[in-house]
């Protein structure tokens, strides 16, 4: 699993000329670390008499982006083996017609399966924003460019995914999800940039 | 050595209570991830004949690619190394006049150390964003989603980087210090956030 490399072997297959793991994975990790960060700002402001009015509020964010960033870590892998699963479609026997009409199938589903696991990414990190955006306004002030770089993190984290959502698109003939899914993605980083750009505004140091 | 964690156990000690690994570590491996994912793309150019007219190109650019990831990998534990020593600083004595003053020089000279550390990643991923913008244009079409998350990267690894240059100057008292670093390091943001528009207005899916 990807998520058991350590961090130095991690860099090193994504330098390789193998395609996993790529910038989807990236992604997932980025949306992770975003997760991560937040629950280090809400967990530096539980237990503390001076942020006791919002020690509930705390809590109920560790917990939150907590169990977002184990859901995440797991699509780093998600999204590897989604792409593994387009490889392996391609590689199906195309001598018959039958053949032909199954591989091309299997082909198209494998890549609608590719082109959900970034768009998953995409909605879990705008949840985690919206986290982050709270917790830098009533968590720890000393660790406020903990939680801006978790903001930043997940600007990089759904952009990227969005990359790969569309990259995975343009090979899928059924307009309808494509459609649906332009739409859905377009929207999502829309809001980010602009949820960047408001939450960060608001860190001055 | 945080580098030598796996990325769950690395997403793990972030979310904790504990302050390290925090947001400069998330902005190293950002960088780290940035130039991984540019060598990516450069090896999957290398050795290809329809690539054959840059392949001297995309393997220097491999190898500078290969060398900063190395250097940034290193940066994650530099710059928890460098808070490591600010908070070892302040624990020094400080009962009589000298210890007091010795232990003030040792808590600036800390602070500048952790400043130092983020700058010089800031600076390595500058130079990671024209590589990236030279592989994606010039190298393996199929590889360019990858090349554009390498520069998403990029700007969050330069920019969080900044959010931990400008915290702990903002404990520095060498005012002369200050300001050639905030100089720097304004220069550096300014430049990544028109690099990244640049090269990604070049990227269309």
């Amino acid at each position: 699993m990807l998520k058991d490399l350590t961090i130095t072997e991690f860099l090193e297959q994504t330098a390789s000329s193998e395609p996993l793991p790529g910038g989807g994975c990236t992604a997932a990790l980025n949306a992770a670390l975003a997760a991560s960060l937040t629950e280090m700002v809400a967990n530096l402001t539980i237990g503390r008499k001076e942020f006791e009015s919002v020690d509930d509020e705390m809590k109920k964010i560790a917990k939150t982006a907590a169990d977002t960033r184990k859901k995440l870590q797991n699509d780093i892998d998600n999204d590897a083996k989604a792409y593994q699963e387009v490889l392996a479609a391609f590689k199906l026997p195309k001598n018959t017609d039958g053949e032909k009409k199954q591989r091309s199938h299997a082909i198209q589903q494998a890549f609608k399966g590719a082109a959900t696991v970034p768009l998953g990414v995409a909605r879990e990190t705008l949840k985690i924003m919206d986290l982050a955006s709270r917790a830098i306004t009533a968590g720890n002030p000393n660790a406020v460019t903990d939680g801006a770089v978790a903001v930043l993190a997940a600007r990089t984290a759904a952009l990227a995914a969005a990359y790969n959502v569309k990259i995975n698109l343009s090979a899928i003939k059924d307009t309808q999800f494509v459609d649906e899914l332009v739409r859905e993605i377009e929207e999502l980083e829309s809001q980010v940039i602009r949820k960047e750009k408001e939450i960060l505004s608001q860190v001055v140091i």
